[in-house]
């Protein structure tokens, strides 16, 4: 089969793969569509050494279901990405994401998405509503990261939320977070992509457009700011904004270190809280709902033998998502 | 009067100090002890720019108390630092500590308890019960502050507590946390200090006794690590200590800036949260009903009018708390 390989920092489109052979537990599963994710592009760019096929964000077919999860046999199925092994302390604690001997799709230890099959236990799989399309169901796997936040910060509706950032993570977490009925503002540079939002309640602002003081006279008293760049001057924007006690959800790929200053951290009673994967099943209702829209978040569409170009055209700075049809 | 005047980073004791005249509401207080915390020392050094009487932690007794107060007069006290609006929106929400328009008893727009007498809004005294001596008394604002961490935290009898630093702060908070039922342990570099928590059922390391993999087999899978040492390296090994999804508790006056590994947060999903001012009451009941001791944290005492040698007494590693004895 064909595949994206990685390997030392070079990714190329690679034939003759050898067909994956689910291990006990495992379904194999025939992708139809992946999503490139920043996460790739990092990977990509070094910021962690993954050897293998990579892509985590997927729909696909199960070709193969093993005993036990036959209900899942030709079913079509979006997957959760950590494959863990039940037995350490984090999973008997309840943090199977968290699992000390996991294997992360595309991304640990684990074969990724971006090619004709893949594997994955059987327990991960959820299968796709019937009118769902490919195309929806593939964000799946963002969405549940971007609901992640509502895991672990209670957010309700007397609350005022920031997400830094308007890149496909910034837009997707804004409409995640739209359900929870807390006045939601999102920061970004780009006014095209912040109109993507108008119309679903939810405030923007073009901080490029903005004067120094007028950004410092808005962006501020937040209860929960979302960092949804994965830069520092993002971070800056995040921390700047919030009231005293509020929450800085940190959501993006961030690559590199940070400087944060700890006196004000202390000072003002700051709660900065690193978020990373999260629930598949509200994920899919509100993608099935259509209470989560994304046909608009689709920059572009390449099959999987053009893999490098969808790369190319993903890592062009704002641009939104890309897809990669597989079959 | 006297007190210990700070002004452009020079710390001196001054004689003629205008007694001052408690506004509307302020109650006016004659000292009897004062802690000096590391806070004052930052402050000397330039931590923040502050000019005025310095000085925070205090135990003294009520002068001059204003109408509708009157059970105060003649009563000993210890105070809340800050003083508040009570009309702005951190104070409708609850959130005094943070006021926008607070003064802070000696660290922001207000004379401290470095001197003979003082004066706070009545609202922020505490008397003191008649059989708690003023040097247990004094503690009363530090081991507040210790207790700020279960107001944010929940920490219940299933969870493992690390606390990094052997300082006064390190051991007032682990004896202050004893009381949750947690199972403790402190980091420090100091085994005289360290043995002053022996035999009250905390576990202490110390760390410069151990080989690298020692320190790394043992300080792992902290649900809180609680940073007493206000340094990177504490920071670094707090960090270190904890399972994914645990929280680190930034407790110390921490000066400068601090870099840290963001993508380690992220996919950890860890939790930072910056502590401050915390709650009175409960701290004057575990020093009154001797649960939390501190006769032992005091390193040495000083009169006033020798508070420039309390201070190099205070500044030198590894000193406990310094008392000046005012009245």
């Amino acid at each position: 089969m064909i595949g994206l390989w990685l390997q030392d920092g070079e990714l190329a489109l690679r034939g003759g793969l050898t067909r994956p052979q689910p291990p006990e537990g495992e379904a194999l599963v025939r992708v139809r569509r992946a999503g490139i994710c920043n996460t790739d592009i990092e990977l990509v760019r070094g910021y962690y050494p993954f050897t293998g096929i990579l892509g985590h964000e997927f729909v696909g077919v199960v070709e193969h279901a093993p005993d036990g999860h036959e209900h899942l046999r030709g079913r079509r199925v979006v997957g959760e990405i950590n494959a863990v092994c039940g037995a350490c302390a984090a999973c008997a604690a309840g943090r199977g994401n968290h699992c000390y001997n996991r294997t992360v799709l595309g991304i640990v230890g684990r074969d990724g998405a971006f090619a004709e099959l893949l594997t994955l236990p059987a327990a991960n799989l959820h299968p796709v509503p019937d009118d769902l399309p490919d195309e929806a169901a593939v964000f799946t796997e963002p969405l549940a990261a971007a609901l992640q936040i509502r895991e672990q910060v209670e957010i309700d509706a007397t609350e005022r939320v920031l997400v830094v950032g308007d890149g496909k993570l910034g837009l997707l977490v804004a409409r995640a977070l739209a359900s929870t009925g807390a006045s939601l503002c999102v920061a970004g540079h780009h006014v095209d992509k912040l109109a993507l939002l108008a119309g679903q309640g939810i405030e923007t602002l073009a901080v490029r457009e903005m004067s120094k003081e007028q950004i410092e006279r808005v962006l501020r008293d937040f209860d929960l700011a979302i960092e949804c760049t994965g830069n520092p001057a993002g971070f800056a924007t995040a921390r700047r904004a919030l009231r005293p006690r509020g929450t800085l959800a940190m959501k993006s790929t961030f690559v590199g270190s940070l400087t944060v200053d700890p006196s004000s951290l202390v000072v003002d009673e700051i709660t900065l809280v690193g978020s990373r994967c999260g629930p598949f099943a509200p994920a899919l209702e509100l993608l099935a709902s259509g209470a989560v829209r994304v046909a608009d978040l689709v920059a572009d569409s390449f099959p999987l033998s053009e893999g490098l170009a969808a790369f190319e055209a993903a890592r062009r700075p704002g641009t939104l998502k890309v897809l990669l049809e597989v079959a």
